[in-house]
């Protein structure tokens, strides 16, 4: 097998074996651009390497010592010869690009013996040493994992001692000296001197960067950006240029155009008489690319031609990182550059008015998760980048807000009744009770609570920022006050700000800027929309989150949740007055007063998606999920329906369930009470007629949660079409309807031939899909999970991207049966995979009609449809 | 299509459409003996009654019609002509017999003018008015749904009038008067008058009958014989002969065998001068048939030759209905006759003894179900039948106790360990707390909970008797009293008597007899034995559980719930210990302290298993599940513990979970703390090196929980295989073992074909399989799946009898992909289904290696493996 490949062997489709890096490396060898030479170690190698116990096979450690004498011919140098040293870099590179998260060693074959002659021959000694001096300092990190602080901290002294503020201003005695310093440090932690053989450097190193892909920042990483762990890195040895070898030397990186906007101008920033990630690392402060031109005009007039070869390349903004050794430039790295979703869209839009890439090449060119970050407010970076955040928590839902603090939802309206219009929502947890101060609120921050708690769930939907999970701070509820760790006090009424995209939380008022969605954003998503199959829908249970959907181009509602309308104070208490109603005339005479509220919000929808059809979910939640858990709340619920607190406190107790995931709820409570179902469907077809008086054309579709059996299936459609015909009979209406059934029970998946014969459509409701497909509760799975992750058992959350293995075979099974019964049937999702670029893509893969998402998730839904029909274009 | 066949037209094989007694009706007209001729409306009429809106067809009442008149000219009668009057019976008739839970009308066809007339032509007006009367009492019940009461106590009335104590003492003009009484009471429900017409008496009462397919007490019938309500029944018209027309007639009920005991000898009842039900309704008392042969020596001779004929034509005990006219024998009905176990068991062996049917025969004539009954101690029915219930609960597990009640396991506890060996436990409901108590009682009676509680499962497991859900009691547990709905009080101490069979509690000591499984049973086990090839295993967990099972034939233990062990006060200190530690060695440490005892429990079932396979299953609930709940037991932990209260209390509730079934435990909580399953694995291999060493073969099987990934059951099972290989070596012990998985969430269904790359054998949890599939969670759904059996949306209990569209096909999935990827692998079953006979038959159909069940449950299973088994090879 073959591990090592030289610069000159390889091309830029070689990512997978050579990483991104090398195959990029090999590309501008190929293109003739000045690289410095060297070769590649295969990611092949790395999974030998982790196959083997950690430890290198020989045939691997025989073909790096032959591709090392490839390149002592090539460079004229010999390895570990102090006459005419070659010097290497060993740099990690996998197969997607993980910026920071893994190791590199620079200066390696250089000891005592090296630095003594190469200084006489450089006549440099000052370099020299100072490249000595990086090289334990590295080695001793990366290949030893001895604490960094420990060197750097010997640095620091040396130049305090020196009185110097510049490490340039160190003289070569002086890193002559850090060497010494530097050799003893290393002893008195290795209890061994610095290796002087440059092959035991050289293959340490190359061990130590296979094991840096399972640090733990590295694996933060994978998870969020799901790159399996199987991958591998790759490594890149590369002979040394030297930007620390005077004032004519330097080293930079550069973008060919602005990261952060787009804007087509070259943008990056060198340090002179620097190595490595000196730029980075802000020893000094680097300049201005722009400035290159005046300091060395060929080498930026020579980099700026390179620039635009390598863009035209590659068809896209490059990243670059180079280095100027006594004048002369090298390259020593070129990627597509990570960029906001701002810039992403308008280099994307730019390249095809440019004519250097097609409209799909563009849609391919976004990350359809990003988008989210154009739709919502966000703080001004020039403002933000100076500011401290006081507290931290779990960055739940996007988009940043400032305003004025209230610790409950009823606080936070009466001060939005009071004309408040900055308000932001701080509480231990939410619960429904609380969806109403949500509304209100731009902001929601919570102590407890996952990135699938209520809080969270809620505000994506709502499109409000979140932050939950914050344990950081201390909220007294009672005190209206909440303290930071470090002890500060905030009231009621006192100004924050909130950053849902990073979880940060501010301790004072932070202007935003609102999201702009016309421009080259709604060129690129009339892209998007040209050459996706797959429908996109939304999920939206009010008439504000239907029109933000409608605007964000959603084409219909697929899932109106319409439990979600009965937390408003008025309704809730006849809600509850149906729950608790001890008789079927009861419980009717109650379901006769939310009627004409419940009708009033379908007529709302039904207004808002005019043409395009609303799928209106049954009640599904539990019925305890209703009912007020303090007692001084039970107390005034009793005393207004005119019962005793016991009896009411007793009622409350005989709906706990052990486990309501799997309790009485869905299509389960209109079996027990099919007087729920009448009234909603009742609402549904009172509206629909309503509104399309209005010359409105209305889709009607009612659907019924929980489905696992036909029978139940048959029952509850039966008292929805009894109601719905009765109605449009008397009404001499010929609107037409729709019934259909979730599939998020396994059963239903299995049995989908069968619930075909009744149901019109199917709508997989994944989150509950999931749960049952696991046996996962999403409201305690987080706890476990956690060590699943750490353990390397799971790589990604099922709730975020839908398992095809086990709950995607599922939605495999039910489309096929339902098709087998009906050819016909439309099949959507509505689970929080809707919002998922890989799940979406799974959808169309399938063969769906839809996906439906919260309004937020819609333009990302739109894109990610789009992509997923180019790929498989592609790969046809 | 044809509705109605004449007696002539059918036999015994035409039970689906003609009903059984419709076909043993045509069966015995074929076999020449007397049986007063008729006909049947099929099944397929019930159908066609119940989809058109419960009408009756024209074509179905033509048919009637004709074949009325073919009866007419048999007869040489005419229906509804007063001067050679036809009486009809109409009876129902199901495929499968459901004993008095559907109607019956007699007299069909008298009215006015055929009373007057039949009175003159028979001389015998007391027998017409009689038999006039009886038809207005049923036709007002049956088809009217007049209230019963208000006929039967005017009868009463005349009765008292007349100073008479039996109704024969009535005359006719008595009789005469009732018969007008009745009418005016007819009227006063109606509106309207006793039909005079023959013709809509007759067609009337056909649809009351199929409309008494759907009463209560049918359903509920059904419901508990597992009998489609699909089926519908059939409707038999009889021409009538009259038991009640003087000295010389009669009418009477007899088994070819004895019922209860299964003894060769004919066994029946009788009345002279009575019709129908009068012989069932205790009008009188009835004589013996035995007394027969002095009272008319020639029908019983002519009825004991029928009875040989029937018996050895339908080689099965038969219970018959016979009506004597003047000295003349009609035979209204045969059917295999109901029996008890007992009975069943000696028929069977004693009908292969005789020849006259082969031991498969015989296997296929038991009830599987039903020997449950012979296992457990009974009551004495002869003391029985004198006692009264003072209430009555869910018989949840059979068997019959006596003994000294007890409030509290622990004081159950104390007596037993003061002497006292008759001890009933009640409780309000039953936690794992209670296990001690509850092994040392010989019943259990609980005042929550249904036939899945805990309560329930832990006293099957065990074989005590139980009764749950006893709401008719009131306990006060601080008094120890226990208060009957009468009000009357029972103390601590005082004797009660339960019986598991039928859920009757007794308020005194009532003795029992003790099972028998030699002789009879022992050989027809053994038959069943040479027939199944489904493996029966047990789930024990305990030596006394597993030494049961061994007598009742277990082939090895196929579920051991390690968890069972750690409730002796001894060991939940030391396991609660490990819950609390919040350092991996503290948690080390508790669990060194738990090693040797859970040794010791392994090395006792390797004992019992000499030579067949135990397989233990990994600890599976949540960790709560082993904390105290109550304030002064928390206190009491706290300070053993050496923590402050405040510091357990919150321990406690930061284990608690909102779905618990979906929560942290099975491999989830290895996961979490790997030195669970490490102690596991060790208590096991040194189990098995140490009983090794007594020269007992041990076959150690270890089952991991919960696994729904691939990834899942590799950690774990490298857990338990790490650790066992080097105790195993230590040892220089060549004892192989397996590792294998439980299959009891969908997705390890669904990914079984992975999963069989490490799993050595599959076993089916089908309980939490059940639960996920279904979305039911088995602790909350017996409250809402009550509205699906009364709304007919489900006829069977999912959890009772498996589901094979959807759990059974993923157990279908599951093993398919299994032998897939390891041809060889051992498939099995060890959820509450294992001992279910409708379960196990569709556990041989997938080719499953074996079921395992409860020991009391592995007759049972035995014997229904036998049956699938033969079941099989005659429909090949």
């Amino acid at each position: 097998m073959k591990y090592v490949y030289s610069f000159h062997e390889g091309n830029k489709d070689m990512k997978e074996l050579l990483g991104g890096k090398g195959a990029n490396l090999a590309e501008m060898t190929q293109l003739g651009l000045p690289v410095p030479q060297g070769f590649t170690i295969t990611t092949d190698a790395c999974r030998s390497y982790y196959q083997n116990n950690e430890q290198l096979e020989n045939d691997i450690i025989n073909q790096v010592y032959e591709k090392l004498e490839e390149l002592e011919k090539i460079s004229g140098k010999q390895f570990g010869n102090p006459t005419h040293p070659l010097l290497v870099s060993v740099r990690s590179g996998a197969r997607s690009s993980m910026p920071g998260m893994m190791d590199t060693v620079l200066n390696l074959g250089m000891n005592d013996a090296v630095a003594i002659e190469f200084s006489k021959i450089t006549n440099n000694p000052r370099f020299v040493y100072d490249s000595y001096r990086r090289l334990i300092q590295m080695f001793a990190d990366v290949v030893m994992g001895f604490p960094k602080d420990d060197f750097e901290r010997l640095f620091d002294q040396i130049k305090e001692e020196k009185q110097v503020k510049s490490d340039l201003e160190l003289t070569a005695d002086d890193l002559k000296e850090v060497v010494e310093i530097y050799k003893k440090q290393y002893y008195k932690h290795a209890k061994s001197s610095f290796p002087q053989d440059a092959k035991v450097q050289l293959i340490e190193t190359i061990k130590a960067v296979f094991r840096s892909w399972n640090n733990d920042r590295a694996i933060t990483y994978r998870k969020l950006n799901d790159i399996p762990s199987s991958w591998g890195t790759a490594v890149n040895v590369q002979e040394m240029v030297y930007g620390n070898s005077g004032e004519t030397s330097g080293t930079g990186v550069a973008f060919t155009r602005n990261p952060a906007t787009g804007e087509k101008k070259l943008f990056g920033e060198y340090l002179m008489n620097a190595q490595g990630e000196d730029v980075v690392a802000g020893i000094r402060t680097p300049q201005n690319i722009d400035t290159l031109k005046e300091v060395m005009p060929n080498c930026y007039y020579e980099f700026q031609k390179i620039c635009d070869i390598l863009e035209n390349h590659y068809g896209d903004m490059q990243d670059m990182e180079f280095t100027i050794e006594k004048g002369k430039l090298f390259m020593l790295q070129t990627r597509s550059g990570k960029r906001t979703a701002l810039a992403a869209i308008k280099i994307a839009v730019d390249l095809v008015k440019e004519n250097k890439i097609s409209k799909e090449e563009a849609l391919l060119r976004v990350d359809a998760k990003q988008l989210d970050q154009l739709l919502h407010p966000a703080f001004d970076n020039e403002i933000l980048s100076k500011k401290t955040a006081i507290a931290h928590g779990l960055a739940a839902s996007p988009g940043a807000a400032f305003g004025k603090i209230y610790f409950s939802a009823s606080d936070a309206k009466k001060a939005f009744d009071n004309g408040e219009k900055d308000i932001l929502l701080v509480r231990v947890e939410t619960s429904p009770e609380d969806i109403e101060g949500m509304s209100i609120a731009h902001g929601v921050l919570t102590v407890r609570g996952g990135m699938t708690s209520h809080a969270a769930v809620v505000a994506r939907g709502m499109g409000t920022c979140c932050i939950c999970g914050c344990g950081d701070i201390k909220l007294d509820e009672k005190l209206k006050t909440l303290t930071t760790k470090e002890g500060v006090v905030f009231h009621e009424g006192d100004f924050m700000s909130f950053d849902g995209a990073t979880g940060n939380v501010y301790g004072e008022k932070i202007p935003t800027v609102d999201a702009n969605i016309a421009g080259d954003f709604k060129t690129f998503m009339t892209w998007a929309d040209e050459v996706r199959t797959l429908g996109v829908k939304t999920n939206a249970d009010t008439v504000k989150d239907a029109m933000q959907a409608r605007k964000f181009g959603a084409e219909g509602i697929g899932l109106c949740r319409t439990e979600h309308m009965f937390f408003e104070p008025l309704r809730i208490f006849n809600f509850r007055k149906m729950i608790c109603a001890t008789t079927k005339e009861e419980r009717e005479k109650a379901l006769d007063e939310i009627l004409p509220y419940q009708k009033t919000d379908f007529e709302g929808l039904f207004r808002a998606m005019n043409g395009y059809s609303v799928t209106i979910r049954l009640l599904d939640p539990p019925l305890h999920e209703f009912l007020p858990k303090e007692n001084q709340d039970i107390d005034v619920l009793a005393n207004s329906l005119g019962i005793s607190f016991d009896e009411l406190k007793q009622k409350i107790a005989s709906l706990k369930e052990f486990n309501p995931m799997m309790g009485h709820r869905g299509c389960r409570l209109d079996i027990t009470y099919p007087e729920i179902a009448k009234m909603q469907a009742r609402a549904i077809i009172e509206a629909a007629i309503e509104v399309e008086k209005e010359n409105i054309k209305v889709i009607p579709e009612i659907m019924i949660p929980l489905v696992g059996d036909l029978e139940e299936l048959k029952y509850v459609k039966r008292l929805i079409v009894e109601t719905a015909d009765e109605i449009l009979k008397q009404n001499n209406s010929s609107i037409s309807y729709k019934v259909g059934t979730m599939i998020e029970i396994p059963r239903a998946a299995l049995i989908a031939h069968e619930l075909a014969q009744e149901a019109e459509f199917f709508s997989f409701g994944t989150n509950d899909l999931t749960q049952l497909t696991y046996g996962f509760s999403r409201d305690d799975s987080s706890k476990y999970l956690k060590d699943y992750y750490d353990k390397h058992i799971f790589e990604t959350d099922p709730f975020a991207t839908i398992d095809q293995k086990g709950v995607g075979k599922l939605v495999e099974i039910a489309s096929r049966l339902g098709k087998m019964t009906r050819p016909n049937i439309s099949l959507g999702i509505c689970g929080e995979h809707g919002g998922d670029p890989k799940s979406i893509e799974f959808c169309h893969k399938l063969g769906l009609s839809y996906v439906s998402a919260s309004p937020y998730r819609i333009p990302v839904a739109r894109l990610a449809a789009a992509q997923a029909a180019i790929r498989e274009k592609t790969n046809d």
